[in-house]
């Protein structure tokens, strides 16, 4: 098959990489010509260019461009499609995507390959970075069978855990697992920066250990991710908020009744639970 | 100086250990005739006993029980003591424990060395376990100036960062910097596992990863613990509980209104100041 990848990033060259690994005809897109020589040249690509003819005669297009990017550039590459081929793309929420891009290109099926590290760029595609790693597929009832059985196929290559379930269930568990967490975490920092004692306040800063360091670490990330986490994910976040605040006000209610069986109760359940998400 | 050390477990272990090295005097007490043996056989101690008696004519006894045994440890071991004997403890909370202990012992000084590993017990004690760590003392007006300086000499040779400050700034800067964290990072497990859709909960739980596991970690841990703070510290911790809710109200709301400019700038700002707590 011929595969295009746009954005090759740390993940769109890393799918671009293992694809072509396994036999497939590579072309990338890059905004940029430097990126596009380096990917090719260190065999990321068969061929790279910063113009969309040359995803003439694909059969499947992967859009790995930043989330704001992914409708912009579907309506730009729909001159240069096939009518059979199939465009996906591996933004992190999937409602706010796929329902528009399905309007735009009825072989549209959403995305989200979950692996990344620190890094990111060219320079930091790696082959193998999506092994074992869950890749979460949201075709919606217009896409044809054949078309997600294909765009599986090819997934299968990455060796990831595939699961496939509708872009609202997707957007509700990454907002439990991934964009509640960060919003949570950063109130904490901002928590903690509210103490107007200012003996307190630097004892806090001299004494914050290994607990604080973990549950403050995706909150005091990237901010732009978090932004979009919360432009693009909104609704489920906000519920995911709304329950959890309900949670934590339970969890407070016990301190203020000195209620300390049902704390207990509270945490030795959490304790329980916490390994099946791990 | 003769020294005794009531609960020889990691903590009192530890510290019996790196003081004996140091030349002093250093004997034991535990309720388990069998760690006394132990403690003695690995030099641990000079002596070990579950007799309260070992304790005459020592200067310093540091009481390293758990939080619930502070109090009343001290009236057991008071008919042992001399005038001039400093009685510290090893608490993580003070104000609860130090105006009480204090009536009851007027050389009676808080301490907090703030150290410890996953691991428990006698067979966990290690050398120089407290080196560089935090170790706060919670000297009060009624405590005689040298039984003060005294206490911090003997701290000295366990080469931590020793900090002085009042109960009361102690509690509150644990509150932010430990106990919030605990109830924040389960309350995000409650909200987890609150959602009542069995294909979101399941896919949320395949889905975790580093950002959940790390959130999540102090939350799910040891529930004696967890109620332990609470009970101890519920003034201070409903306080954090009171201004962390404000902040996360804050953030949520700039999610509602879709004001991703705050947004960002909460974010931005706490990415900035999260490394002086690290």
């Amino acid at each position: 098959m011929k595969i295009g990848i746009i954005g090759l990033g740390l993940i769109g060259g890393s799918i671009a990489l293992d694809l072509k690994e396994q036999g497939q005809e590579v072309v990338g897109i890059s905004r940029r010509q430097e990126t596009c020589e380096i990917a090719v040249k260190q065999n990321v690509v068969d061929k790279a260019s910063r113009d969309f003819s040359i995803l003439k005669n694909t059969d499947m297009v992967f859009i790995c461009t930043p989330i704001e990017s992914i409708i912009p550039t579907l309506k730009n590459i729909i001159p240069f499609l096939n009518s059979e081929t199939i465009v996906t793309d591996v933004g992190s929420v999937k409602s706010s995507i796929v329902y528009d891009c399905s309007k735009l290109w009825h072989n549209f099926i959403g995305g989200h390959p979950m692996a990344g590290t620190a890094q990111q760029g060219i320079e930091a595609v790696q082959r193998n970075l999506f092994v074992n790693a869950p890749y979460v597929l949201t075709p919606i009832d217009s896409n044809p069978p054949q078309a997600i059985d294909k765009l599986e196929h090819i997934v299968q290559f990455l060796h990831s855990r595939i699961y496939k379930c509708t872009p609202e269930a997707h957007d509700q568990a990454v907002a439990w697992i991934s964009h509640l967490p960060v919003m949570i975490s950063t109130a904490l920092i901002s928590a903690c920066i509210s103490e107007d004692n200012q003996e307190v306040l630097e004892l806090a800063k001299h004494l914050a250990s290994s607990g604080f360091r973990d549950t403050s670490r995706v909150g005091g990330g990237n901010p732009e991710l978090g932004v979009m986490m919360a432009k693009y994910n909104r609704k489920q976040l906000l519920n995911s908020l709304d329950k959890y605040s309900q949670q934590l006000e339970l969890i407070r209610e016990q301190i203020e009744q000195e209620n300390w069986h049902n704390l207990g109760l509270i945490l030795t359940k959490n304790k329980q639970v916490r390994p099946d998400f791990l």
